[in-house]
């Protein structure tokens, strides 16, 4: 059976076409129409304070359209960020640009941009890109690869995810692609903009304005705000979602609802997985589970504080059971954790219990740590709170691929 | 004219022995003892939740002697964290041995120790190495070096300071070493436990408790609370400050103080900064001055942010100006900037200001980053806070180095 992807939804037609804007010979201009009936959208941005013109420009398309969105044109390789007032007379043009082409208002386009930051837009190649990608829109697989193409960086890998569920009889469908690979550690949220990662969520479902913003935010803090390669977060990121109702299933029970967020958190997972799988330099997904905190808040720090410590990250690169930097990274958090309750399990041994190394087969727990997937388990027993983070190792090539980026 | 060092300061002894706890062949236990006539003491201790236990015992010990140590005794290649009750005891036995050379009360005794994390204390080397070191005690230069040399782990240079003053006709030194490589990131406050950096001050000043203390903290808050490698708070991060009186010089004006004030802060400055070069795989210091903020506090925060970043840090190794990533850290730091009023400077060459990105000659300011210190300076314009943050930058050694520490 053939996998679904962005473009199963009913209602949508994209494309990607090379522009020259990256160095590489790959797609960098993409656009995504969504040509159903009664398109409704949400989308959450970086907290960061330094917003790039087109998330600025997006926030305020999302606000005057109120929550309508017909297209996302989007191009990698330049951010538009820190480019000032030319760069929001760009991020504009390109909106207007691709409201020609998907016949709707400039304001019902959300324009995403991602690359090095502090470069004016080659607005000439832009504007070449957009007029090509405009004749090559389709909603088949391929199409929707050359999309997801089009917003890659250094990322080495395409990140695309769908689930589907029933309304009674009547199927939905919910998909995603995202990029990310490096400065990869977002706070999205609804009302304010953080790493560059971009996802753009497709659904066919009709869902009302006001489900799809809640769903978007609880589903991306589960997901992308649970994610760090670098916990550098961007001038750029972007998580936006329309649903274009061309099923003509509508969200209206409770239970229905359910199911939709269901299947959205399900694929924004699965795009953040994604994403520290390809983090740059890696070598492995680590996964960071901590249970038993005063509170899930207090368990998202510390997980964090752990994903981003670079020296578990060295630690898990080189297969070694070092399981003190992980406490250590936990008691460092600034939220309640005591070492006299806690527990520690890498990959199925438990390590450290009750104030107490536990002794155990260096040799063989190193060789478990030579996994594509390596699981470290903190139990606090202070409480009920528990979150999971993911990221990456931390490998020599991390260095090579960001030691010399610009120049 | 010889350089001042630690046992410059009047009414000190020390030395170092290699008791076999390192693999590699060098001083391993340390042994400082404070022969003057009236001694008083302060230290700073890591925040992290997670506290070695000669940081408990140290802890318990300045509280039980109401201030006053006669004697630090150290060892490197194991932290006694994570080592539950025998570690404390393990921690206690140290201090009463040391206790018995010093001729004082065991709660007159610091006990420190830096290495891994999760092992129980080889006992019998390092009570083998106290009766050895109290046998070699003195307060020359190669007996200062000594001591210095038992305290490192993954440095690879020894890190020393001393300044002096006057008050009236009479000299008073203040002096230290310290360690300090790699889970660098310390925290230290007096009521409270942060990465594995030891400091230990020698003054021969008589100075009251109270004085020492908030000297102490201050002096911290401007230097070793200011450096970081890769921000891993640590659980035995310690500094320690003993006035031996042995000059009979009394800091009893405002302006003696004021002059033993800023000669603490020259030595731990100094101290700060040489951690901040040896950083683990380092190949130059970065110097990260934020001005303009809203307050010193905000200007803490954005300075630790942008040293954080591990994009930043790569950056700076591969002498890339690539000034976005700095720009990007300080929005992401969660204090009041806005990039409309900011100017970046990067050694020496402006490169990003009002919004707007400044030209500049590329292979210039490259060049201009081969440099064994590089400095950036963000102004904020919002404000008079400020605050100067050092660090490294990261290497691929630094990979090579925490990739297989343990096994």
């Amino acid at each position: 059976m053939p996998q679904p992807h962005l473009l199963s939804p009913l209602g949508f037609r994209a494309s990607g076409v090379y522009a020259g804007i990256k160095t590489k010979h790959a797609p960098d201009v993409g656009l995504l129409v969504c040509t159903g009936p009664s398109p409704t959208a949400a989308a959450v941005f970086t907290t960061n304070k330094v917003v790039a013109a087109p998330v600025k420009v997006g926030r305020e398309h999302l606000a005057k359209s109120n929550g309508r969105l017909r297209a996302v044109v989007v191009n990698a390789g330049n951010a538009n960020a820190c480019t000032g007032r030319q760069g929001e007379k760009d991020a504009r043009r390109m909106c207007a640009l691709a409201a020609a082409v998907a016949g709707c208002e400039p304001a019902e386009v959300l324009p995403s941009s991602t690359g090095i930051i502090g470069h004016l837009m080659p607005m000439e190649k832009v504007e070449r890109g957009i007029a090509e990608v405009a004749q090559y829109l389709g909603d088949s697989e391929e199409h929707a690869l050359l999309f997801s193409d089009a917003i890659l960086t250094t990322d080495l890998k395409r990140k695309s995810a769908a689930a589907e569920f029933k309304v009674g009889r009547e199927r939905v469908t919910v998909a995603g692609v995202c990029k990310g690979s490096g400065m990869i550690g977002p706070r999205l949220a609804l009302k304010a903009p953080h790493a560059t990662m971009l996802a753009y969520l497709t659904t066919d479902a009709k869902v009302p304005k006001g489900v799809l913003g809640s769903a978007l935010q609880e589903a991306a803090e589960a997901s992308f705000n649970a994610v760090t390669v670098d916990d550098h977060a961007s001038t750029n990121d972007t998580a936006a979602l329309i649903a274009s109702g061309a099923s003509g299933v509508k969200l209206d029970s409770p239970k229905a609802q359910k199911a939709f967020e269901a299947a959205l958190r399900e694929v924004c997972q699965s795009l953040a997985y994604q994403i520290a799988a390809d983090g740059e330099g890696a070598t492995k997904v680590v996964v960071i589970h901590v249970a038993g905190a005063k509170s899930d808040a207090d368990a998202r720090v510390m997980a964090r504080a752990i994903a981003n410590s670079p020296l578990v990250k060295c630690a898990m690169h080189g297969n070694d059971p070092n399981w003190g930097r992980i406490v250590s990274a936990a008691g460092m958090a600034g939220v309640p954790f005591a070492p006299d309750t806690c527990t520690l399990t890498l990959q199925g041994t438990v390590v450290f219990r009750n104030s107490q190394p536990v002794p155990f087969d260096d040799a063989k727990v190193s060789e478990s740590l030579k996994a594509p997937e390596v699981t470290a388990e903190l139990n606090c027993r202070l409480g009920k709170g528990q979150a999971t983070c993911w990221t990456c190792d931390l490998s020599k090539d991390y260095v090579t691929i960001n030691a010399d980026y610009h120049t």
